[in-house]
Order: structure tokens, then sequence, then C-alpha cells
């Protein structure tokens, strides 16, 4: 048996290329190349043609932190087809969307389905293994969700991104009645705030640009732009139950202590690059504050809401780039005021 | 009825004391009094005769910070005989321990029993309010529970250090399975531990003295004395799934942090006094571990567990002193190695 599928990754590797096109992360930043080598595959694991991905705040993180950091292929949010999996092949030809994080498979964190807590894992386009903004990507059939026939793709790569957001449902109960703030009108807050206003909460969403705030206000949510450190009045301090922080700094976190009320959830949605902002224990203690830190998340409902359309995320795409052009799509996703950025692949 | 209260009042308050003994903090430290005056009653209040009356952690506190802190009558833990009630005369003569924060009534926080929650409350001894080392304590009928005829003074007077011990499980829950470390071996950590004892979790108390881990030994409880600031390699990292810092300092905090498993509970149960630890936001997110602020807690399940003796606070009592003797009192208890002095008031 083993050497049966030894042989089938032989045959099915000959008859791919051995050179991709892959936006790659060096020592002297990011670099394209035509020449990166194709996975090989180790056992277990699945090739697949990448069709479309997605570039979100994490790429930009790496980039902008890049010495000393990741080096490989970047990319995390993909949508592609199977093109190669010599332990299932009854997966080849169908279009899936990956789980990122990828365990030691031995572990009790692994054994538990919780990869993404291994201690030993890697992460594609972020830590140790090579990401999705290339021609080719190798991940474990076990990371993969086929993707429905009519969802499309530039609605399928939202799904990681999105993941991420229902994390805050796995970890946090949001009733009906819960005031609740979304700090950030970034990809993530728009996402999160969507995810957040199907429980029926009374929910706002905070942040600095009109056009972005406008996205989940044509949703029916409730929008509050503020200018720079200026706390708007509308927004009640010690008020609501549950603040999530989407900014990643420390005017984000002084914020959402400010908003939440006794006995409240502040959810960290963002690392903070730099120095952490500082925490008053004592404060927590005495008003009985619950962080609670939230990242990856499970991708079945994150598919579902996509094929329910109970989350739409077509508005946040504000640009699409070929990869030939991968280093200005890059560039453009981190002007300000930009949502999604996808880089095509086929 | 309001006149005929006011009578009752005026009454009652005529065949009283006017003056007192008293252990209060004034600008120049702690002083005892023999004429401070009878608390007089407002509206709703009970007068108690104070029996016995523990000294906490929170007290020490305020001692050593007294220079711009809390001035008047110290002390929160307490059993005292209820003596006037002008609105509610059937309270008179009865046993009673009370809730410590006052709130102010009206707000919805004390509308929804979460006094202590109140923005505007008072807490006696520590905050706005005469405490209950002295012979006289004033206290609105709803703070006050009944005590079981068959529960003695000096385990009654553990009430409320066993509501904040209790309040954890009115925050997170702990599972029978769940592996839970309670850090620190003081008299708050011990009740934290009996309490948590009873979920059937599998539970170590780390501390720095034997003499006290040995109270909870003594139950069946693991324990495990460290020195320094060596982590015994019976401690393993990464393996918690809660976490209760009962120290107040960063090294409990550091310790917590490196015993909590990804996705695990750090409860903090002191505040910290001086300058509060440094805390990895970026790590708590990257981890997905939540800190969970814990403060007081609710009478009733304490008191349920002192009636059917599924706690022991006995073993607890290091000391005891007439409060004549109150200086002394307060300098026993801040003692290495010492663990609860009660206060006699009779």
């Amino acid at each position: 048996m083993h050497l049966q599928s030894e042989e089938i990754r032989r045959e099915t590797a000959s008859s791919l290329p051995t050179a991709m096109r892959a936006l790659t992360l060096t020592d002297g930043g990011p670099v394209l190349r035509t020449d990166y080598p194709v996975p090989t595959l180790q056992p277990g694991e699945a090739l697949i043609r990448v069709r479309l991905a997605g570039i979100c705040g994490t790429d930009l993180a790496l980039l902008a932190n890049y010495k000393g950091g990741f080096r490989g292929v970047l990319g995390h949010e993909f949508v592609g087809e199977v093109v190669a999996a010599p332990d299932d092949p009854t997966w080849v030809g169908r279009r899936v969307v990956g789980e990122i994080n990828v365990g030691c498979g031995r572990c009790s964190w692994c054994r538990h389905g919780l990869e993404r807590h291994c201690p030993n894992r890697q992460s594609i386009g972020i830590l140790g293994r090579d990401g999705a903004f290339a021609d080719y990507l190798a991940l474990p059939l076990a990371n993969l969700h086929p993707v429905p026939d009519d969802l499309p793709d530039q609605e399928a790569v939202f799904t990681e991104p999105l993941a991420a957001a229902c994390e805050i449902l796995e970890q946090i109960q949001v009733t009906p009645n819960s005031r609740v703030y979304v700090l950030g009108d970034g990809r993530l807050g728009l996402l999160v705030a969507q995810v957040l206003a199907l429980t029926g909460c009374d929910l706002t969403v905070v942040g600095h640009h009109p056009q972005k705030l406008a996205v989940v206000a044509a949703m029916g949510i409730q929008t509050c732009c503020i200018q720079g450190d200026q706390v708007d009045s509308f927004l009640q301090p010690r008020s609501a139950h549950v603040v999530v922080e989407a900014v990643g700094s420390a005017r984000g976190f002084a914020l959402a202590r400010h908003l939440v009320r006794p006995r409240g959830t502040v959810v960290l949605k963002s690392t903070f690059p730099g120095a952490p902002p500082a925490v008053d224990l004592s404060d927590l203690v005495v008003n009985e504050i619950r962080l609670v830190g939230s990242r990856c998340g499970p991708f079945p409902p994150a598919l579902r809401h996509l094929a329910r359309r109970t989350v739409q995320v077509a508005p946040l795409i504000h640009d699409h780039f070929p990869l030939a052009e991968g280093l200005a799509a890059l560039e453009r996703a981190g002007q300000r005021g930009v949502l999604k950025v996808l880089l095509s692949l086929t």
C-alpha cells in the first residue's frame, strides 16, 4: 500500500512542471520569482493548483517586519483545485479551500483537531511553510474543505478570514440582547461585524474610514466614524457586554477598555505590532473584565455562511491583480482605505 | 409609615451608646480609638453589633499604601448581631454576615443585584464607608444574610473571602477533568483551592510555605512548594486548562502564563500592588488565552459550603486577638507564614 502510493506520487510529480511562479519574501524583501520549485508532497498531502488568493493584514505585517521573520512563499487565503493526492486520488479535480495550520499530527492538540495550537505547527505563508501566492501549494488532505459548486472563487477565497471571525463565537457567547462594539473597519473588522450581527445583538462598528464603514452600514449595521483620538459622545463608556478589538493598536485597546462594562469581555482579534500596550491587571480584577485572545477559526461554519449568503463578502473586494503584478498588489493592499485585494493565479 | 420608622430610628438610637471602639486608618497610620461615633442609620439600614472580624490581605494592602487612600474604620470580614433595623425590626437579634459593597440602589447594576459593580458604590472598610473593626457597623438590610444557628462565629466570619473564591465558578466553568493550578498558598489561595477541588478537577496548589500548603495537603489536595524563582519540573508548562493567580505579583502572573495551555484561562484573583506586570497581548491572541479578573462573590453559596462542611476554614485560623490589641493583630497578620488572624469584639 505504501509502495503503491509512493509510485503514484512519483508518477503524478512527473506529469507536473518542476518550476512555478511565486511571490516570495526574501532577505531583501518581497520578490516575484518564476523559477520557484513546485512543492514535493509528503505522505498524506495534496498538491493544489491555486486559482485565487487574498492579501491579508498578516501578509502586510510580515512585509513590514520582514527582517528576521518568515522566508518563503507568502499567502494563506486561497481557493484552488487539487491536482494530485496520492493517498486519496478521489480528491483530484475538487475545488478546495484549506486550513492554514499544519500540526505534527501526533500531539494531543493535533489528536483533538486543534492543529492550530500544535507547539510544532507550521502555518502556510506565515511560519515555516510555503504559502498560496504561487501556482502550486502543498497541504495535508486533512486541511482541505471542498467548496460548494455554486460558490464562486471570489467568495470562497474569504473562507479563512471569515473562519477567524466565526472563532469569536466558539469562544464566547454573544446573546441577542448584548451590546457589542467592533473596533476597526478593516477587512477583519467588517467580517467580524457581519458574523456578530447575525446574533441579533445591539452592534456598533467603530472606525476611521467612512467608505469602509459604509459597507456594513448598507447591511443595516450601526456605525460610528471617529476622528483621531476623539471619542464620540455616541460611544457610551462602560456600556458594552463585548468589545472586539480588531485594530491591533494601543489606542484600540484603550478604547475597548473605555467601552466595556464591568464583567464584560474584550476580544483581542488582532496581534499588536511592536511593544504591546500596557494593561492594568488590577483594573481587570476590580471590574472583573475578561480578555479573550482569538486567532484562527473553524472553516465549516465560514463555508456555511458563504453558501447561505448570510455574510456578504463581494463588497469587500477593492481590487484584483494577476500574480505577475503581485508586488503592485501588495502595495495596493497597504494603501489607506483599501479593503480586500485579490491575486488571480489562473 | 415613614414617620413611624423615623421614630423607631430615634428611639433605638437613644438606647445605644453614642461612642464606640474602632480600629481606624488615619493620615498617621492605624489608630485604635475608643471615642469613635456609633454609626447613624440611613433609611433601609441596620445597625450591627460586631462579634468577630477577620483580617484580610486587602486590609494589609490599605495599611501599606495608606497615604492618600482609605480613611475610616477598617475591616470588611465580620459576623455580628443586628441590634437595630427600623425598617424591618424582625431582623433584630439575628446573627448575620454582610456583603461589603453598598450601591446607589438606582443604577442598572444595583437593579440587577450587582451592587458590587455600581459605579458609585462604597465598600465597608475599603472605599468611602466605615468597616467592621469596631463595636458597631451600619449596613443596608439588603446586604445581610442570616447565619445558620449551628455555624459558629469563627467559621461564619470566613463567608466573605469564601464568597470571593466561589466567584470564580460564577465566571468560568471548571470541569471534573480540568487540569488546574492555584498559585498562592495565602488565605485566599487555600479557600480557592478547596472550592475548586470540589469540582473533582486535577488540582495542584503552588506556594512557597510548606506549613500553609500542609493545610490543603491534609485534605488530599496536591501541593507543590517552590523556592524563589525556581520552577519545579513537576509544574508542566502549557498544561493547565485553568490557572488561578492568587498571589498578586509579576512573578505569579509570569508563572500563570507559563503553565496555562493554549485556549486556557488565567483567573486574576488578586490585585497587583504597584506597577502592573507587562502583558504581551499578541501572545494572548496567538495562544487564544483568556484572562478573567475576579473579585467579590455571592454570599449564599459560601454559606452553604460552610453549613455543609464542604469547605474547612478552622485550619486557616492562626491567631485570635481582642479588639483592644488590634494593632498587634494587624502586625501579626502581616507576618510571613501567618494565615487568618481574627479580631474578637465581644
